[in-house]
Order: C-alpha cells, then structure tokens, then sequence
C-alpha cells in the first residue's frame, strides 16, 4: 500500500468481551485521521468469537479465512470466553482463531513495542526512560500445535509438547529484528532465549543472530537467557532497545513489559507478514477482560496504538505518527478521573482530525 | 535425619565464579549454628566445575555422583563459565553437572520462596507484603534434554525441543505444593501454566490440580497464564501464596520473583526429592556472576538462606529458624555501606553463634 491508492480495505474482527469495545474506538480513531486525505478506508466487520462459536459453532470456517486474504489489513480485538463459561471448550478461539490466523497469514513478526510514555504510572520506583520493541517469532516454536498425549487420565500419562523451529523461520524474524534494530538511534540488538537448557534451538537462534550480524555491522548485539530477561525488565528496562526472541519467550516478556510501562491497557501488537503475502493483523496485547466487558471501562489506548501500527504498515506514517501524538497527548493529560472507553476514543479521535 | 542422630554427613561443591565465595560463608553459619548442639556436620567438599572440567575433563563423573549419593544433603554454589570463555562449551556445565544432579537425585521439588524482608528495597514502588513460595517441578518438562536438530548449519535446519511431562511426575509435585499450602497461614495455591497453547501438557496439569484439590479442601486454589502470572508479579506480588508451575515457567518467574523481593543475592532454593531416596541439594538462585567473582563482592546471603533451606529438610527447624532470623536482622541493619562477602558471612555467623 502506497498513499497513492484511493481505497485501503480493511478486516475488522472485534471479537468477544471488551473487544468490540475497544475495536469501535479504533475504527474511530482511523475513519477521523484518514477523512479528507488521500486514503479512504473500507471497513468490512467479521462476526467471529464466542458469541458465534456459541450460534454456528465455527471457530473460522475457511471461507472467512479466505474472505481475509483478500483485505488490506486486519484489525482484531480480543477473544476468549469468559474463565468460568463451561459452555466453549477452554482455549479453543484461541487456538482455533487467534492461533490459527497468525498461522494462516503467515504473521512471523509478532511486533510488540514497549515505551513509558509521559506522565504513565510505572509499578516500578525507578523505571527510567523506557523505550523498547520485542520482535516475537509467530509461526513457530512450542505454539505449533504439536505434541501429544498417551494413556490420557491414567497415572501412566505422558504429554508432551514440541518446539519446532527451522533455519528458515528464525532466519527470517532475525534478519527483520536487526533491520528495526538499524533504524533506530541506538541500533542495539538483544536476543532472548534460554540456550544453556534448549540446546537444539538455543544453537540455531544463537548461530542465525551471530551470521545476520554480518548483515548490519552498525547494529550491536548480546544475548540474555530469558530469566535474567524477566530482570533487567524489572530492574533495569532502560538497557534494552530491540529485543528478537521465540514465540512462547516473547509472549511471556511482552505481557511483563507492558506491565513495566503502564499496564497491557497501553500496550499495541502487530502480527506481520513482511513479504505481503497476506494482510497483516493488528491487536491489542491485552485479552477479552470478560469481567469488565460491556460496561464501557476497558482502555482502548492498546487497540488505538494497534491501529497506529496498521497505519504505519500500510505506509501511511504520518496518519501513524498523528495517531500515536495524539495518545501521547491525551495519556499526558490524564487526571485519574476515570473516562469511558468511548470518551477515550472520541477525545483522541478528535485530536487527529 | 531427625535431631537424634548425632552427624550429618553434607557434600560441598562450591563450584564457579563466586560459589566458591558465598558457599564458604554459608559453611561458615552451617557450623555456627550447629556448633555445640546436638548435632555434628561433616562436610566434604568435590570439586566440580568449571576449573575442574579444564584440568580433568570431567563434569561430573559416575564415581562422582554415586559418592555425592552417600550424603545426607549437598550444598551447591554455582556453575558457569565465563561468557566469553570460549574453551568451555556454553552451557555444558550447566547441564552435565547441575541439571544432571536434579534429575540423577530425582529433585523433583524445586522449592525457590520469595519473601520482601523488611529493609531491603524492592524494585516496585508498591510492593507490598511479599511472601509467597514457588514449588517449580525439577525433573521434567523442557528440561529432558530431549529434542533433536536435522539438517544442522543449512538452510534447512530443524531443530527441536520436546517438553516431556508424566502423571507420576506432575502429580507428585502437585500434591507437594498443596501440602506446603495447607501448612501456611494464607492456604492459597495457585497453578502457572499455558494450557490455551501448550494444550497437552495443560490439560494434564490442570487434570491433576483439580483432583489432587480434593484431598486438601482447605486449600483454595487458582489458575494463571504464565504471561499473566508475570504481570501479577510485579503489579501485585502479594497475591501470591504457593505457586506451583512446570520447570520452565518456574525458572523464569522464579528470577523474576528474586528481582522483585531485592534480588538474586537474596533468592534461596532447594531441589528436593522428597521421598529420601537421594540427598537434597541447597544452592542459590543465582549463578556463578564471573564479572565479580573473587573480589568478595558478592552478597552470600542467598547461599546463607539455602543453608537453612537444608537443615530444615533435615529436619533441624530450630537451627534453620535461626538462621532465617539471623539473615532478617542482617539485612534490616543494612546501611548502604557495601561489606564484603565474609563480612556479611562472618556477621551473621555470629549472631546464630
Ligand atoms: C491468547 C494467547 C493464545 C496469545 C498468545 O499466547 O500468543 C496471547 O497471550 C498473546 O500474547 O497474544
Ligand atoms: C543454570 C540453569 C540451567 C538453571 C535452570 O535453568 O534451572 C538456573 O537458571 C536455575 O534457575 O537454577
């Protein structure tokens, strides 16, 4: 997508509990900051979720997945069933939805940026500045599915579950996290992984980091095992500036540094397929929240920055730029009087237009 | 071990970098608090590790471990090249010797506690109360050793790592954990795991916390995504009473739970077999630091708290008591002054005299 083209489709699945909520605002947020300009937004909504496993009992049928190709973009909410509804087997829309779209598009840069922003209330005393983005492999590792279980429920069970990863997949996210790495100011690049216990892929992600290195003299590089990554994000987030890791090992840091800089309520994700073989999707960090759902208190800040990502990934930057200014702003001027997601959404979706 | 026998036979490794260091100090309160009392310690002392694997080549031989075998516990330092060390494959110290031991002694409660004494800063602004328990599975999961690489140093490269879990296995910590938890004032035990994604060994453990639930009905229990349970580390850490989680999760949000309460110089653990068949091994949480080892900088205090881990698995409340006592006052008395590694060891020492 280039801003020369007149019309930009976009997916829309807002999904279950407070996705919808937060989706809405988003679309908001986009409609107000691309009225006017070159780029029309073409919005078509997909009813997938919870509510519509619970009526059709698909999770997403083929023909949907098929309909998705063929947009621009996707923006999605959040899914899940509420924790006690015994009615949907637990963790089927994630795995079944979520899991199977970032699977099917091909989404192997799972994006997730960390920044504190101004006047943000940190958990920690000293948090610094804190300016970060994770690159999470999203095709491969332990959240391919494989494994298996024997003599389930009998005291002779035996589970397992396999991380996959091919020279091709962590070649692939690696060289993308050292390019990121080469376009920001202090061009550093962590990898994340626990090498000294998972020594089959631990070897490959060390060995693909050490030759793509090649690639981006500029950029510097070390390595952190994953638990004195859970630290330095404690006690000191300001070392890091491109962090490139696994799937299950990205999904554990991103949640503890949106934690860091202000709550998954702020933090933003991209899944991302480079090659534009098929259309990236863009979500908030944070799930469907079911006990806050429908009652206008969730923070569409996150699905709002998401947004701000599509923007970006369409090539319509200054749209992203003027929608993560305006967050900034509106985060800034915050007064801890509490505001309804819609207040959120309309405050900064005026600020854009 | 019970207060009546009149020696305790202990194995020493003091091992790399500054085990060497935090282990003599914790030797030295091992024998003050035992001094005069009823029972006598012997210690002998192997050296393994890192110098040792350079001068024979052995890690850790047969011979070795069925000696280490005939001892009643064994207080482990620390091992670990240093990073750049280049003549000591990375990472084989770690597995051929201390993962070895876990699981050649059948360790299979990785017991690692977490409490925010008074006086010691923690990273989090709010933390309040912090005293909760981690009883991680130390024989199974990722940390098999099993997984496998195809193709290795090509373009098509596979690797693999497999994440074995049992009945046997998962239920014997399980029950574990919910005892500890119905031994404490809170009796609240809460299972970490990622049973939306890592769906066959999720089910296996959620199975197993939900029957093994019904022998203790005092016990209330819950359930965390590891992701989310990271969030919660740092945004309300006192939530937390027992925690009981598979060897990977429980590496990691163990080093995250030290950071929180003051760090890893203050993070204690026990691999314990709970069954007798084999010694229990001591040893901090942290690792060999080699950047500051020999300059008596290092804290020992997390070694001195594994020292009391043990004599309370042997049975020796009174004395492990002490200790712990000893260690609080220490640190609340502590005024920023930085003392050495035997002044801090020598203080507390004399206050268990
Ligand atoms: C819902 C779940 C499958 C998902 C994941 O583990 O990737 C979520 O935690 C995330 O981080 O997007
Ligand atoms: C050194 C390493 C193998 C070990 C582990 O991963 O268990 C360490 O991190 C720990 O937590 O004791």
């Amino acid at each position: 997508m280039s801003e020369e083209s007149s019309t930009v489709s976009l997916a829309v699945i807002p999904g279950d509990g407070i996705g919808p909520e937060v989706t809405a605002e988003a679309v908001k947020v986009l409609l107000a900051v691309t009225d006017g300009g070159p780029v029309r937004l073409e919005l078509t909504e997909y009813p997938l979720g919870a509510e519509h496993w619970l009526a059709t009992g698909e999770t997403l049928p083929d023909s949907t997945l098929e309909a998705l190709k063929g947009h621009d973009a996707i923006l999605f909410g959040a899914v899940g069933a509420a924790p006690g509804d015994k009615s949907i087997p637990s963790g089927l829309l994630e795995r079944e939805m979520l899991l199977k779209l970032r699977f099917s598009l091909d989404h192997y840069v799972n994006l997730r940026p960390s920044r504190l922003y101004p006047g943000v209330a940190s958990p920690l005393a000293n948090p610094g500045t804190v300016d970060f983005i994770v690159v999470r492999e999203g095709t491969e590792g332990p959240y391919t599915g494989n494994g298996g279980v024997l003599r389930e429920g009998t005291p002779h069970e035996v589970a397992t579950e396999v991380s996959l990863n091919t020279a091709y997949g962590v070649e692939r996210v690696v060289r993308d996290a050292f390019r990121r790495a080469s376009e920001r100011p202090r061009k550093k690049l962590t990898l994340v992984h626990k090498h000294n216990v998972l020594v089959y892929a631990g070897r490959l992600w060390k060995r693909t980091v050490e030759r793509v290195a090649v690639e981006f003299p500029e950029v510097s590089h070390d390595y952190l095992h994953v638990d004195a990554a859970t630290i330095f994000l404690v006690t000191d987030p300001s070392r890091f500036d491109v962090i490139v890791t696994d799937n299950l090992f990205g999904d554990i840091i991103t949640d503890l540094a949106a934690a860091v800089t202000g709550g998954i309520g702020l933090a933003a994700s991209g899944n991302i397929n480079m090659d534009g073989t098929f259309p990236s999707m863009f979500e908030p960090v944070h799930g469907s929240a079911p006990d806050i759902a429908g009652q206008q208190k969730a923070d569409p800040t996150a699905a709002i920055l998401s947004a701000a990502l599509l923007l970006r990934h369409l090539g319509l930057e200054k749209e992203a730029a003027r929608v993560e200014q305006a967050v900034e702003e509106d985060l800034a001027a915050r007064t801890g009087e509490p505001r309804t997601t819609a207040e959120v959404g309309n405050a900064i979706a005026a600020a854009v237009s």
